[in-house]
């Protein structure tokens, strides 16, 4: 991505985290985490990420989606001998978002995912959280969002967080964003 | 503390979470986990405290301090071989808090403590929390905190939570509540 746009989402996440009473600081704001996962079409596929702390043994983020933005399906596998991978709790703070798990399969699912991301989802357990509602994934389960009409803030507390860790099922995705210069 | 009691300081609790704007369901209100450390003194010393998740590798809470309400001193030593004792971050989202830390003390420190309680606190370098601030405390520190005059409402974030192995400095504390049926 480039960095004005990089900056553009910083500064429209930032007005969602206003909207929802979430404060953060100007330096958090200046280095939230634009994850467009290599695509270039942050609005359709990608996250906004606030990391609060992130150390050898928890972490916690703030999640910030864009109206019926989505982030594509992966796993936290396990790191080695003493990290079994990830396990995290994601809590709806404002908005909605519709969450996506292993299990049988919904039979009318809310997301509407452009073809060319839809055919590396496999998971369609549809779990959906309003403000207050919060649900927890085991390490190594496959799981993807999306956020409601309006957007959503999503708090997600963890345990150590090794985003280079991540396995998509969409080979294309590049997890660690780089920042083209203007 | 009696029932009525900790009926009446989850209600109070719960109106200062929706003035914060921030939900919680109506299950985590009825567990709403109201310390009075045994004073029976709620609205000097206290905390409610909502535990959004704890498990074998972190916990997430949500602290409610009433206005001026404290919270008495104390450490969170090495609960085993695995677990060197709980580390944690506390960042305020409403309100202000000022947190007192090992360290240098402050000249002018804010807290008002009842003489009573105050002989027992023994670290005066104070830390002002105000929203979006943040401040991370590691195993076996000692601390203690107050809310402002408002009150306060702080997210914790910590690896996993074992209240009763925590070790306050004042002997008469006893940290696991115990409800009086009216």
């Amino acid at each position: 991505m480039k960095r004005r746009d990089v900056i553009r989402c910083r500064e429209k996440a930032w007005k969602m985290l206003q909207k929802a009473h979430i404060a953060i600081t100007a330096e958090e704001k200046q280095n939230m985490e634009i994850a467009d996962c290599g695509f270039n079409d942050i609005e359709n596929l990608g996250l906004q990420i606030v990391v609060y702390e992130n150390n050898q043994r928890y972490c916690a983020k703030e999640l910030v989606l864009f109206p019926n933005q989505f982030f594509p399906e992966h796993s936290h596998p396990r790191i080695d001998e003493w990290n079994e991978g990830k396990q995290e709790t994601f809590r709806c703070r404002w908005g909605k978002a519709n969450l996506y798990v292993e299990g049988e399969p919904s039979r009318y699912p809310k997301a509407q995912i452009p073809d060319e991301y839809r055919r590396y989802l496999t998971v369609w357990k549809e779990i959906s959280l309003m403000p207050g509602d919060q649900y927890t994934l085991l390490p190594s389960t496959k799981h993807w969002f999306q956020a409601g009409n309006e957007g959503c803030i999503v708090s997600e507390f963890s345990s150590a967080s090794v985003d280079e860790a991540d396995v998509f099922t969409d080979p294309r995705v590049q997890r660690i964003p780089v920042i083209e210069e203007d």
